[in-house]
């Protein structure tokens, strides 16, 4: 039995192990899920027990993460694929059809946390490198794996572990699966990501609540006060007004623009997809130019004042808002970090006071897809799908490809294998359980590929 | 032993049944609080029943309301006393120095919710018709009481029992104590309140929540759009900016305007109380003017994306806001609810849907205090306080005071004991203990003075 036929044989059994990993709600942002997530990074550890030699958990300042080697084949490319087992929170809960971490089948998709972002990607290697190890006896390349619990917080354990365990981590290249494919049948090399900036204002008016009747008209409101900046922080043509914030923009090339013309992405999906009343971007780009190639300022959530039922007559003390700007190459995040609170508290009146605090931050990036490893990636995508692959761009940010890319200077191949309209971060996130089984696949494919590359 | 010595010596007495009344967390508001709001009504039944030869709870389609009757002085005037008994909820409750339904005595004060708004104002005027009763056999004037309890929700209960039992509730004058006294030690008349209309929209752009990634440029954000909406709400002189808003203002006389200005209010302490960085209102008016004569537009609340602790890299799907429009003589809310919904809908965007509601609507009232009964109010309130009295307008609303003015045609008193930084609707609510016994002195002052008028 060859691993493609192992993986064949073993697909009731993969998904069942999926949905085991999928049921621990390792959500990294809240506190009260500690557990769950050091539970999630356990079972990572025992499952790359079966393939890898050497499995570690590393305790850091923040959750736990996983590292796993197996470098039995020397000669052959090393190779680190990187996942998160982390996930984003559940909320709201109500608008999950089945609860998020009771994942269910439903039409050819299977639905939950994590199914798309990223345990249900992570899972594709894992169910790869066992195919591969059980039925050749060891890896066919040597593969170091790393498997943190911090990404959807932008967690700084990673990269603490980078930079302490540079000659450990040492390879040719980098592999992720945390992206989509560009369509359902479209299998995809993903060559670009944006960074991300992610921030929380607090602004502070009256010294408490007050009665919106007695105070009402003389006193300063800090909600309109957040209405009226994020008003003015896009202008007419939903360009972002921080100054200098498009200064290190990368300009798209003409031919990368033809390229990205070309490509079998459908406006309609887009937009039955988004399903909005309407569309909203930058003026003089299109919509996957938007998406992929252009820096945004968004709105993350904002709140403040009373959210009850009912009426409440007041007038809050205090607004908050997070919002987050997508970076694009060559942007810096450390300076539009600092432009965008510059802008912010030139905008602000004097009524009110305001703190700023930048939660996380990560730089885009962008390869150049010319190395044979590109192709050996593209093929295996091929032949797992048996369709035609792509090379594309994605508007997500992962910011520890750029960091190994600056790193370790290797190349870093993005196979995602999750779609656009799977709700990643959204109530009823799923993942096409064609492209998990076919993700697989590929997966095997690669690794094949690469020891003869 | 007279009324003002049966109130001298009942001091504690009082106090304690007024904290019994306090603990009840009657919110009218919330659903889960019914059975409160309910025994609330029957505690101040109880307690009128002492007085009152005819007590009745009356039920309504929402909230109950308590209604007496003294009539045992033919050839008197006939009073109608209203107050209510429910309150405002009590959130953020961590920010509450000690528990909202738990009242405390601190610093001269009676610190908890109601205290000021209006439970504390209510207990003022059953605590006298206790002294008056008990010390003379029976009330001096003929009484009618209504304590209601649904209006902080702007109920309709007690419209539809005042249009039924209009003959029932014929009187020849309405007092009311729900409003404040201008400063410490200076007792007030007022005889302004502004109305309220109070709204509630809901913007829903994409169909669902979405990643921030990988549509975030090409999406409409209804944080983003609310926010843009409502800084479109002011101009720059901080006027409204919904057409025709302004059309059936009663200009203010150059009389009224200098006997405002000439009232002992201190915009130092209004400051100090308010607590901002600075003060904010429609350029060309005072600060007592900007809140006691003209109309205007808050946010009281508003809503949308990720709230919780981190980052959650999101683009909601619906954004909320709750506002209200402050109304004064002569505007008309119903026009205005129709000008104000027209005019957002015709600023937003084609991206969005939006669902406008009215939560509730209220007219203004403002009356001539020449009437022979302010002066045995204002007369009332120099005795039970020992201090000058003066005739002031209000920023609230009671819409109970202009239904019951157009119905009934009859002067209506609002004789207020709270004070403007008493923080009614908002955590630390209190009363001053003082005022709270002054009080009970002048409404037992007024009384008596009313049948001699």
């Amino acid at each position: 039995m060859n691993a493609i036929e192992y993986i064949e044989s073993h697909r009731d059994a993969n998904l069942a192990e999926l949905v085991e990993f999928l049921k621990i709600p390792s959500i990294s942002t809240k506190t009260e899920h500690k557990p769950d997530v050091e539970r999630a990074a356990r079972w990572v550890a025992e499952k790359l027990r079966g393939q890898f030699p050497s499995v570690e958990i590393v305790e850091t300042a923040g959750h736990p993460l996983v590292y796993a080697e197996s470098t039995q084949t020397p000669g052959k490319p090393t190779v680190l694929f990187y996942g998160h087992y982390d996930v984003q929170p559940s909320e709201p809960d109500h608008l999950w059809t089945t609860p998020a971490f009771e994942p269910a089948v439903r039409g050819g998709n299977l639905y939950g946390r994590g199914t798309a972002d990223d345990k249900g990607q992570v899972h594709i290697h894992l169910a790869a490198f066992e195919a591969l190890q059980k039925t050749q006896g060891k890896l066919p390349v040597n593969v170091k794996v790393i498997i943190e619990g911090e990404e959807e917080i932008g967690g700084a354990s990673l990269y603490e572990f980078v930079r302490t365990q540079k000659e450990k981590l040492k390879s040719d290249v980098l592999v992720v699966s945390d992206t989509s494919m560009l369509a359902p049948g479209v299998p995809s090399v993903t060559y670009g990501l944006r960074g991300l900036n992610y921030y929380q204002i607090e602004l502070t008016a009256a010294a408490q609540d007050l009665h919106s009747g007695v105070f009402g008209g003389a006193v300063p409101n800090p909600l309109t006060i957040l209405s009226e900046l994020f008003a003015r922080m896009h202008d007419k043509n939903f360009r972002v007004t921080v100054p200098a914030f498009y200064k290190d923009v990368a300009t798209l090339s003409r031919a990368e623009r033809k390229a990205l013309q070309a490509l079998p992405w459908k406006l309609s999906q887009f937009k039955k997809t988004v399903g909005a009343p309407g569309l909203c971007g930058e003026k003089g780009y299109s919509v996957v130019e938007q998406i992929w190639c252009r820096p945004t300022l968004e709105l993350n959530g904002m709140w403040g004042g009373y959210m009850g039922e009912g009426a409440k007559t007041v007038i809050p003390s205090k607004a908050w808002a997070k919002f987050s700007t997508r970076l694009v190459p060559n942007q810096k995040p450390e300076q539009i970090a600092k432009q965008v609170e510059k802008h912010i508290r030139k905008l602000l009146p004097k009524t009110v006071s305001c703190k700023f605090t930048v939660l996380s931050s990560g730089k885009p990036w962008v390869a150049p897809y010319t190395h044979p490893f590109f192709a050996a990636a593209h093929d295996a995508l091929e032949k797992g799908f048996g369709r035609k692959a792509v090379f594309i761009r994605e508007g997500g940010s992962i910011p520890f490809v750029t960091s190994m890319s600056d790193t370790f200077r290797i190349p870093c191949i993005l196979m995602g294998f999750g779609l656009p309209d799977e709700n990643a971060h959204a109530p009823d996130e799923h993942i096409s359980l064609e492209n998990y089984f076919g993700g697989i696949k590929a997966a095997a494919h690669f690794y094949q590929g690469l020891a003869r590359a």
